[in-house]
């Protein structure tokens, strides 16, 4: 199994079960968080092949990611009264994740011609709707919107993996930068506390 | 015309009046109830050919659909103050309309050739998804997630159809067979009090 | 540059600021307005691109479009305390462009030889369903859903392009003709306060 593989493979199984937990501490029943599940792992991937005409959508053709999501989901029942401890490894798979996905779409994005600025959309669609879909089903404003440095962590990704591939007009390399910038962004908003500034004037009502 | 054509359009007529009751309750305006009644009605039908590329979705080009839940409409407004007093016949219509939508996607997504495990998740998505996006629009978490055993009986009858296909190798028995299973169950569900189990350890915060 | 590109252009950029704006009502951070601008401003079109079949989606193959929105995103954190003072000339820039989408969407839909009554549902579609989806995302009951008369005359615009078409047979002036009483609509509903009746019973729970 090729590296790119297990590395997608370990950012859908994050991304399945964040949302599992998600819906288990809504305290969905089993159905609901079934679909939470599914509907975070691969919405945003959904989103993106719906957007460029990549039908039937990916997951559609893919009974091994359907298989690995269906028993992330059967696990979750067992490690999510552990869920705090795991914290730690879950952050670490998810923004592996995000930057996996984000490269897989922009991959997918000029396989379909398509301008970089787009390619950098696609990728940030990617790796940010699922959990957009994930929240609004839950009925609350999604999560991205309002405490994290996620989608900008995509987007600076995918403005790098453009310069790069203008300098060194290589595709591997450059995800590769493009990527580690990704996971470099995530961990220094983690661990320093970084903020995206809100921008309001003070006087607004 | 056809049985399968008149419980198909029972289903939809179904799924177009519990979609124009619940906006009725959430007191929309006339336009509002429109839109909810047509997103329940074919939401989940409209997700499904949008994922295998079944373009133009079925509904653009089928103006008897479109005028069944147009007059659907039009008569919620003078059934809803009544809606107490049917609720048994909605029940049974949308029970029927379940089974009707879970087979029809389940014989589309064989022919496109799709794996049973992607057959069965068509079908529920088909069944479910039309009163998911109603929820979701009326700012509440999905009815389906939480209190009934709707999605589970499509689910099982999708299973229960493939297993009799293997067996009897004939789609139409096997439709009917598994069809029956899901009335079935819905039923099961409703007049023994069956519940879907939560699964939650007690000691969860 | 034609007359009809400059008018989309208005109503792209008036819809992608009623999104920003909206957005930083809710204190989202840059990245959340950003989203809900873009969502806003394409949400309608991207759908109906999605239902027809029509992919990629418009949006994905015209970058000045994305520009476009880019560059009110940035400029609206500047406009925004003063959106008090603005607010009839965005009225007149939704408006028009809520005029301008419907009659886009009437043709395309023309174009994929659709029924009369589905090109006016794709043109309130178009017109309607961005505003929707940032409604939805930001977490609150779609606004067109509850108080205003902008469906409404979306679908008598449709209506009235169709009466005329048959009566004229020709498509400009039809056009014309059916936006310019959409725009007349919007405005007697808000300066002459028209209302859609509520029809519901009194008595009713």
């Amino acid at each position: 199994m090729k590296l790119i593989t297990i590395v997608e493979l370990l950012g859908v199984i994050s991304f399945a079960f964040s949302g599992a937990v998600s819906a288990m501490q809504k305290r969905l029943d089993v159905f609901g968080v079934l679909i939470i599940t599914f509907v975070t792992a691969i919405g945003g991937g959904t989103i993106r092949d719906m957007l460029i005409g990549n039908l039937p959508v990916g997951w559609l053709l893919d009974i091994n990611l359907i298989t690995t999501i269906f028993v992330t989901y059967l696990l979750s029942f067992f490690v999510h009264p552990h869920a705090g401890k795991i914290r730690n490894i879950i952050f670490w798979m998810d923004t592996v994740g995000l930057a996996v996905f984000t490269m897989v779409a922009i991959t997918k994005g000029l396989q379909f011609h398509l301008h970089p600025m787009i390619c950098v959309a696609l990728g940030t669609i990617t790796g940010c709707f699922g959990g957009i879909l994930r929240d609004v089903l839950l009925n609350e404003i999604p999560y991205v919107f309002r405490k994290d440095i996620y989608a900008s962590a995509s987007i600076a990704g995918g403005i790098v993996y453009f310069i790069s591939a203008k300098i060194s007009n290589d595709h591997n390399i450059s995800s590769i930068i493009a990527g580690t910038v990704i996971v470099l962004i995530r961990v220094g908003a983690k661990f320093l506390n970084w903020r995206i500034p809100l921008m309001y004037a003070k006087d607004e009502n």
